[in-house]
């Protein structure tokens, strides 16, 4: 079911050419090609003062209903947490706020603890055009080498704020 | 029509004693009691550097759908945008990451242009143990004395970041 679930998710990017997704872009250069997390709820926020970047931490309703009835040690399989990314930006009459500026991209940690036992469980990816993408090997290797620091926390940095 | 709204939104506190307010929260020292606003989906997040505070701020379905379909000059009558705050905290294990702390309440903006003629149409309110309260003429003034700088972006701080 796990396997269906996140097959799903991942939509082939063959559906959508490149050209499509490069004419979709141009015509609304504005705004960024969101993906499936555009509708999740939030679990946290974050700003990071060393990349200059300001984020919203979101989940799936498995992360939602998981982090709403404590349940993240570890979290479910089929939990998807979305992270997204905009540059930093002073507010232009209110400097004193820091808020999202240029879109910076949505990456996503998905769980199945049955497909990826070799980095605690979790695969790690990010939203390309719309879609869903699971990163390589040499890249998640980055990815989990940092998250290990968050081994007793299920490797997951964020901890639910809005439960 | 939308006095109906709003007359759903504001729950009086009646039905809720303070008595069994104090005992939720008592039982869940750790969580505060959420309003209406926990479903809601993302307009943006922002970091204010001068009160230490992180926030989310999220909108009900009229200013979400106001907000993609960029409508928002002006929000429709019945936008209500939360403004979630938590004081700022150092992640522990990732320094360069300013998260969530201590809940530090919501605050809420409601778009009724005919009720509210003299403050822009908007109505400045806060959650209380769960609820969507009003605030009074005097705290209102204080509100509506901020907004003003942003009157020709009808009066709203935030520009939506996830459209």
């Amino acid at each position: 079911m796990q396997k269906t679930y996140l097959a799903g998710l991942i939509v082939l990017s063959t559906f959508l050419s490149p050209a499509l997704v490069n004419a979709e872009t141009a015509s609304h250069p504005e705004q960024a090609l969101h993906g499936s997390y555009k509708d999740w709820r939030v679990l946290g926020v974050s700003h990071r003062l060393d990349k200059k970047y300001v984020r919203a931490i979101l989940g799936n309703d498995i992360a939602i209903n998981a982090a709403r009835s404590g349940k993240t040690q570890p979290w479910p399989d089929g939990t998807v947490i979305a992270k997204l990314s905009w540059k930093e930006q002073t507010h232009p009459r209110w400097p004193q706020a820091v808020i999202p500026g240029e879109f910076a991209g949505a990456e996503a940690i998905i769980k199945d603890s049955k497909k990826y036992p070799e980095t605690g469980g979790w695969a790690f990816g990010h939203w390309e055009g719309g879609n869903l993408v699971i990163n390589d090997k040499e890249k998640t290797a980055t990815c989990f080498a940092c998250h290990t620091i968050m081994k007793d926390h299920d490797y997951v940095f964020t901890e639910p704020a809005l439960q």
